[in-house]
């Protein structure tokens, strides 16, 4: 069977019940009623993600899948396309801001080659590599589609097989980011197209264009899309117009974790280009899907506002690799925490509201 | 000598030089110049505290004072003021919220009494509680001063104290919090005369106060004021009329950490009047004080932009206890070690901007 449609299918509602339990328990917790506002609402989410109205997210991974671009021809980024693979390998040493922080929280960095546009001197031994590349870097989108409709669908069910591979070892919680130079372009072609909103104000200067860059980025992706015409009642068909392939892995990772019942803490901006590819597959993800911050990059907040999530922080990040998710999760463990290990009124013995 | 005389002497300008180094080691990190927007400026800021252009916050410390209000006997508070008993036995027994984000983010959690209105039937023995007890709670602040002017001194003083203690054992960073019912009341008093903002609009429902209890709360805070006539020019005599001990003990802490160099995570609208207190008697407390996050609670804005203050987080909480400052230290200590912890461009052989 289809395996994308399998996991579509598979995405039910959140367990209602299962959430007034943890928001009773909530209200029981020695603190005056919602004080700890958006923490409370997000352990509730939680619960009915999980099923369990006393969550405990004790294994945490964070999947950074990474991407070459091929309309980076039309000089739209700052850095040379060399930088992916280099980061790529930063990731695997650990040097990188999504290590740094990912240690912090005490989640686990797993690294997926989507389609770097060079080969690693790795193989698929290195516990935290996975090698799923579908091409040496999509196409250039100015002269025609990103990757064709299969190399697209392909690409969201690598997505969903690496979380469900993930899964395998136990995990209670994921987040999903991006590397990928080149990447914010085809996001804001994403976003522009999906969300109705004009080029100009969802395009942002990414890794540090100047002006003139920006000019030029914004011209690109205008001419991206009078070229691909991309079918609005078709996801994949946007992806393979005008995506990439790290962005098809996210969107499927992000499907296949609302399908296991897996909250998924969404990254900024290229990550957010991906839920909404997700989101148009199935509306259900939002359910799922915790925003973690407000990226600086232009578009973000169109991506946030179209499918009605709030971020947890807006702390004027726009570096991805799931970077802003690892600190969002690390807020989502505390607040389950919380549900979990605060005392009762009763059990501590305080008077309640007069 | 004068012990508040001497901390307030001994605080220093940050260090510019110490600053300019950590900036420039962020420069040379593998991510696009400045894309951890905050997380950079609060790693420069800890820097520039510390002397430690990497600086490290291994040992990590909230104080939570606690102190009764007689106030309370205006019906200004939803809850009883026994709870400020009970809650201190619940922070002491590690049930409490600000108990579950110290543990979350790997802090001690220090209690101490300041004017509780009751015995503990425990000793100072108790590692994580300092009994600090000046009386038996305050005097009513509609009917006279909250303190005598010489309380007010021994509160910050003991404030002052409470901290070099615990940095005995070697402390890297404070976060400082409260718990006194009533301690909205004057700290709206207190936000309302130092910035200049109506009384009305720096006055929040507390734990949880209905219509006719805000508004009895505003006439009450007015008519505190109105007998009171603190004299604008020294802190410690508005302290003395419309404070409380915890408030007096949080600012003397926030001038010692100021003093020591230590880097102080303030909590929400409690410990924002404490500080807006030490600012008062010295505004250099700024450069040391991070704000953890924006309260719910109303005056909170007016306190922060008052002292130029930006809050790292906005989640929707009105806890106090230290909670805030809980989540915003773990953000403090994400800062210092993307500072201290990635590979720069060099190191991992990532190629720089074009």
């Amino acid at each position: 069977m289809d395996r994308l449609k399998e996991t579509i299918e598979r995405i039910e509602p959140l367990n209602g019940e299962v959430m007034e339990a943890a928001r009773a328990r909530q209200d029981t917790l020695t603190k005056p009623l919602r004080s700890l506002g958006v923490l409370e609402d997000i352990s509730v989410r939680v619960a009915g993600i999980t099923g369990n109205y006393m969550p405990e997210l004790k294994h945490k991974v964070i999947l950074t899948m990474a991407s070459d671009h091929g309309i980076v021809a039309e000089g739209v980024s700052a850095y040379p396309q060399e930088v992916t693979l280099q980061m790529v390998y930063n990731f695997i040493n650990g040097g990188a801001g999504i290590n740094v922080l990912a240690r912090h929280i005490g989640a686990r960095v797993v690294v997926v080659d989507m389609g770097v546009a060079a080969d690693f001197a790795i193989t698929n031994k290195t516990e935290n590599f996975i090698d799923n590349k579908i091409a040496y870097g999509t196409a250039n989108m100015t002269q025609g589609a990103a990757m064709s409709y299969d190399a697209a669908k392909q690409s969201i069910e690598a997505g969903i097989e690496v979380l469900e591979n993930v899964l395998e070892n136990g995990v209670d919680i994921v987040g999903v980011g991006d590397m990928g130079i080149g990447n914010t372009t085809s996001s804001s072609a994403i976003t522009a197209f999906i969300t109705g909103e004009a080029v100009e104000t969802v395009t942002g200067r990414g890794t540090g264009l100047d002006d003139a860059g920006l000019t030029r980025k914004i011209e690109q992706i205008q001419k991206a899309l009078d070229i691909n015409t991309p079918d609005r009642g078709d996801a994949i068909d946007i992806l393979a117009k005008i995506g990439g392939f790290e962005i098809g892995g996210i969107a499927g990772a992000i499907l296949a974790a609302a399908a296991h019942r897996i909250p998924v803490v969404i990254d900024g901006f290229i990550a957010g280009a991906a839920a909404l590819i997700a989101y148009e597959l199935s509306p259900r993800i939002k359910e799922y899907s915790i925003a973690s911050h407000l990226s600086v990059e232009a578009g973000h907040r169109a991506i946030l506002d179209y499918m009605g999530l709030v971020p947890l922080l807006n702390l004027n990040m726009r570096l991805g690799e799931g970077t802003g998710a690892a600190l969002g999760m690390g807020i989502v463990d505390a607040s389950c925490k919380i549900l979990r290990e605060m005392a009762t009124f009763e059990e501590a013995g305080v008077a309640e509201k007069e």
